[in-house]
């Protein structure tokens, strides 16, 4: 997984076992056994696929940059058997937002970065861009969060604290996808 | 072109006569007798291929868009006979900045927007975004520019204007297409 693309599908070779599959917003993804993650694309026959890319921050300070760095662990730590992996889709008014407006909405009246920082190292996470792959993307992002089950019900807290935030007001399309190593 | 999405090669059929095709740094782009503009992938037989994607601004305040708003007009005038196409990659550091470090240095410090709105509505402008359409990309940006030959001095000002601004040092390959409808 060095490549900064990632491909996301149902797979019986795949490592993490889909124990729940939610419909937050809008159409949902089917369930699936197994999920494979890969830097290929896997075959055409997956019953559905999804691809985000790694790519650079779009509304972290430097001050929040080295916050975030100085309290973030990896992924893979032996500890860390369930995931979470959230795919969402942003509305297009959000799109077409400047970029002071969306900071402003992201972090000044939703605290996005805030509430991440509180649940580190705890909580880990990596963060895909879906939107500019290609113009018929069905997600804006997929976000994976890897943890030990000892800190699943503060996930659900961060969870809730988001999804009640402003910035959430303009999603429109979000799936949550929980799984087991 | 309504799709967001846009291929740019050599092609017999193209729109626009390849007038020059100038190195500015790094490697250069072979030249070729017209160029192929279009919203479907050409033939693998092209001998180069360039692809971008219209996205969300990055570094624009709302103040700025209105302005850019209030000023600019759409490509394909009538007198718009001249384009210049360049594609840009930036170095990784330019990447590892913050957001508003990257803000800083675009706007404060090299003034990318204010010089544009200058040139507007003479020098017509459409930025395609390359790096997050996949791994392998040879370039970060392609920006179309159009104008009229009576502007054509006007825009070899703005580009001597933004070429020797700070944020041109974190451009580590740069081609300058020009072309001629």
């Amino acid at each position: 997984m060095n490549s900064r693309l990632a491909y996301f599908s149902p797979g019986p070779e795949g490592q993490w076992f889909i124990r729940e599959s939610r419909r937050i917003k809008g159409a949902s993804l089917p369930s699936a056994g197994r999920l494979q993650i890969s830097d290929l694309p896997p075959p055409d026959s997956v019953p559905w696929l999804l691809r985000g890319i790694r790519s650079n921050m779009r509304y972290t300070t430097a001050e929040e940059k080295g916050q975030l760095e100085a309290k973030q662990e990896g992924l893979g730590r032996s500890d860390s058997t369930l995931a979470v992996l959230i795919p969402i889709k942003k509305t297009e008014a959000w799109w077409d937002l400047s970029q002071n407006e969306r900071r402003e909405i992201f972090e000044e009246q939703s605290r996005h970065t805030t509430i991440g920082l509180e649940y580190l190292p705890a909580i880990a996470r990596r963060l895909y861009h879906c939107r500019d792959l290609g113009p018929g993307e069905p997600f804006d992002f997929l976000t994976w969060f890897e943890f030990s089950p000892d800190h699943e019900q503060a996930f659900d807290e961060l969870l809730l604290k988001l999804r009640s935030s402003r910035e959430w007001e303009f999603v429109e399309r979000e799936v949550e996808i929980r799984l087991k190593r």
